[in-house]
């Protein structure tokens, strides 16, 4: 089958790979029908320390069950599916206590032996605990949206969750990308009236505002933290950090209202935390992580499937798979938000 | 009057300094009937950087109310009050969400001019939003418990509030000092059934026990951590960080279950919080911070009142003012948990 390997910084490849196949009896194979690509993805494509070996790409899509492994008891060939961006076996202390990601059997796609999601079919371990059923058909108007409950739309929601947005809290995201502009929804959606955005892209900002931002701001880095604080008459209670550097972070630290919560979701690039003085004093819950999206698919999909949010919406370009090269260099030169690729 | 002023590294004096008296119509001043050297203080007396000027020192007492400012509404002379590590106005927006130790106005015992509390008197600015009455004599049974609500105790408290104690979840207690004590008397009077005590002072872990650690770990660093999560197979839902070091804070990331929360009272003595990863990818929530003990303190009082707690208990030397040197000597040397100051 044909599938998106990563070679090395910038050199991104359609090859033939070996077709997916049961292994486990508790595995499931899908004929993959929407994909996407992942700001993740970028990080790990922009990276110029040379690759040990080829890594298999992608962690967000829905497919069509083609097979099951015998032990699988809640799904069917045929089925449509979307899979958060790590399985998990939905079993475990772990993923009972509602963090899949911290499964004890669990993992991530395109890592060791396990496919990667930007392909023509993909192995699912642990089928059950892992897939979520969709109830429309493959070319449904909102594929798109419920695509993005496999990584973006559930993982803005951890952060707005991480960072208690709630009524009457002042909430800033800071990040434009497709998991920030999704923290906008997820803010709305919790009820946060007034919603600032920390981002310097115009297309991106005013996609944000029809999400829900009430305002915008665009420049960075202390001068943002001034603008924000003065708007604010003091910070927002709640920030979600949708970026993943340490100057986010610190930005974030420094946008936090005293007393406040940030949630962080954006992949952290460097090994520490600053601010450990300011939010000390300040008293300022840092949370978030890696987002359980497997836990929120349920929450979130009945918000798509009746149209009260449109996560969709960041997906603005398409490709089919040999594209799927071009879409990196796309997002890469940020010319698109993120690329919906259809196998 | 005679007041404690910290000169350099390890040279702590008493001296005289100006009588404590009205400034503004807000101020009460007190005569201190009992006082406390604190873990904190420690950090200044241990600084080997010369200090710019001579500090007063001491932020925890109870005094007798002498004077009054015009303006003062809730207090009346010969009053027995207890104040809290920061001094605070109550009416300001962060008061009033619950953060005095944010609050607009306020600020600490000993900065600026500013009386410390290891003296004879102290002016207390915002008196009606500061104090606390206490509703006994100077010389009560209990004043060592009612003293420890000025910090350690609220301190403690403020550790499990940030970790989320409650019934069920596993807590461990990183610190044995008089703060890290008090956090065992913290967790346990909010439900936790198990909580492993991270020390290595025999009679400090003891003390512990009795307050209700049910397991001491004497190990430090790498081993402590193994060992923990070892004894709780995979880590403690709820940490308490204690003692404000980077290898501290280390150490509660590592011991810390996936979706667990680090409540931190330890002052952070680097300004990075390490493990920012390993910490994204569990999902634990870093909270906590410089205790708001002036919220706690009513709720805190009745079991003191009641004898369902007795942080007093870690106050296991007592002196006078012109002891109070000494009295810092003792700590320094761990040869006592915490020193109760009668001047």
């Amino acid at each position: 089958m044909r599938a998106t390997v990563l070679h090395s910084a910038g050199d991104v490849r359609i090859e033939d790979v070996p077709d997916a196949r049961l292994v486990e009896p508790t595995d499931a194979v899908l004929r993959i029908t929407s994909a996407c690509i992942c700001g993740s993805d970028l990080w790990r494509y922009r990276d110029t320390e040379a690759e040990a070996e080829p890594k298999r790409m992608g962690h967000e899509f829905v497919g069509i069950v083609e097979e099951l492994g015998a032990d699988v008891r809640t799904l069917q060939i045929g089925d449509l599916v979307v899979a958060p961006f790590a399985y998990s076996d939905g079993t475990c202390d772990l993923c009972l206590e509602g963090l899949p990601t911290s499964c004890q059997h669990g993992g991530f796609w395109g890592w060791g032996d396990i496919d990667g999601g930007q392909g023509e079919a993909v192995r699912v371990p642990f089928a059950d605990g892992t897939l979520v059923k969709l109830p429309v058909a493959p070319d449904d108007a909102l594929m798109a949206s419920l695509l993005t409950l496999s990584d973006v739309m559930g993982t803005g929601h951890h952060a707005a969750v991480g960072a208690r947005v709630a009524p009457g809290r002042v909430t800033a995201v800071i990040g434009d990308g497709a998991v920030g502009l999704c923290g906008v929804i997820a803010a709305k959606r919790l009820g946060a009236e007034r919603i600032i955005l920390l981002g310097r892209h115009a297309d991106r900002t005013q996609l944000g505002r029809e999400f829900g931002a009430t305002d915008v701001v665009a420049e960075r880095g202390e001068a943002a933290a001034e603008r924000v604080l003065e708007m604010t008459g003091g910070g927002a209670h709640s920030v979600l950090e949708c970026v993943g550097t340490s100057d986010s972070l610190g930005t974030a630290i420094a946008i936090t209202r005293p007393g406040g919560a940030i949630g962080r979701v954006g992949v952290p690039q460097e090994d520490t935390i600053p601010g450990a003085r300011a939010s000390f004093m300040s008293n300022i819950t840092i949370s978030g992580g890696v987002a359980p999206v497997r836990s929120y698919i349920e929450e979130l999909m009945p918000d798509v499937l009746e149209g009260r949010i449109e996560p969709g919406r960041v997906l603005d370009h398409t490709v089919d798979l040999a594209g799927v090269p071009e879409g990196y260099r796309l997002m890469d030169r940020r010319e698109s938000i993120k690329v919906l690729v259809r196998p």
